[in-house]
């Protein structure tokens, strides 16, 4: 067995989640995402602990040579007022850079809007597959009762661009009404 | 629900395998197989039926201007004298090309080799990951009872090298020994 190659067969592990080989952890919490959520109490503020873990993104600590990155994703379950915890979501900055989402576990939804302002939505769960087409920006909510991880691979020149789907705002949000998750129209 | 958005969420189905949106199907039988097995009779030639269908591959038959691309391939169960139903495996021409398999039904082995030779393997089965680092061939064994159906996701760039690995051959085959699955190094 040369080591040099088995070294680089990285794989997905479980409980808990990781990656083989060296990996580094960005944590997401409430007080990251505060332009996010809707919910604010009476004083304008946000509501719910800013120190909260809404979700975590765990990526390769050193990029190796190649055309193709992959990070989890590991939303945990839980809401913020009315609306299920999300991921922020972002724009690509290169034009053509698409993402593929494999569902490790749990289920949720997946806003995807184009820079015009149109949604659209696809479910995740545990073994599906969703393409995210290029020049559509990306959320990931978890409406489960427990956590909602999943697998992106994508260009590592893709590059993030949160600010502009800052601007506008995703225009769907995803709430729970009498029990069930419900898709509405924003309309703060 | 703005519909260009919505034709572009492909998605994997199932029974039988396929992707929302056109895809095209390319069948590999025995026959185009002929140098991966070993198996031949006394007079040289290949044993089995020639037009038996050892794998298809399903993928998308309109790119899409997209940095990803992704492909659906499903291995029947089977062997060929005692090796398992395998892929014909390939190099990328493209060398920093990266690859990722997504287990979607049954299990089996991958086999990864460098342009020296050396070797390893890793598992796929069902909900597993599982990364080919750019510079190494791969080749994927069916070792399970049913279909071995996995989706892989690459760049359109990466391009198909069989040539480099059909000369030098990988240097082991996955066969049944007494019943269990053996990795055993070529001899032929």
């Amino acid at each position: 067995m040369n080591t040099r190659v088995a070294a680089f067969a990285h794989k997905v592990t479980r409980e808990p989640w990781g990656l083989d080989g060296p990996t580094k952890v960005d944590v997401r919490r409430l007080k990251d995402l505060a332009d996010c959520f809707a919910a604010h109490g009476a004083d304008g503020c946000q509501q719910g602990d800013p120190e909260k873990e809404i979700y975590k993104v765990i990526s390769p600590s050193e990029q190796e040579q190649s055309d193709l990155t992959y990070a989890i994703t590991v939303i945990n379950p839980g809401k913020v007022g009315t609306e299920y915890h999300m991921t922020r979501g972002h724009f690509h900055k290169k034009a053509d850079a698409g993402e593929m989402y494999f569902g490790l576990s749990g289920f949720g939804v997946i806003l995807m809007q184009d820079r015009l302002g149109s949604i659209t939505s696809a479910e995740i769960s545990e073994g599906a597959v969703v393409y995210i087409p290029p020049g559509l920006a990306h959320r990931t909510v978890n409406t489960c009762q427990g956590e909602l991880a999943f697998l992106a691979v994508y260009s590592p020149q893709a590059g993030h661009d949160y600010e502009s789907i800052v601007r506008r705002g995703f225009s769907k949000r995803v709430v729970e009404r009498d029990g069930a998750v419900v898709l509405e129209e924003r309309t703060d």
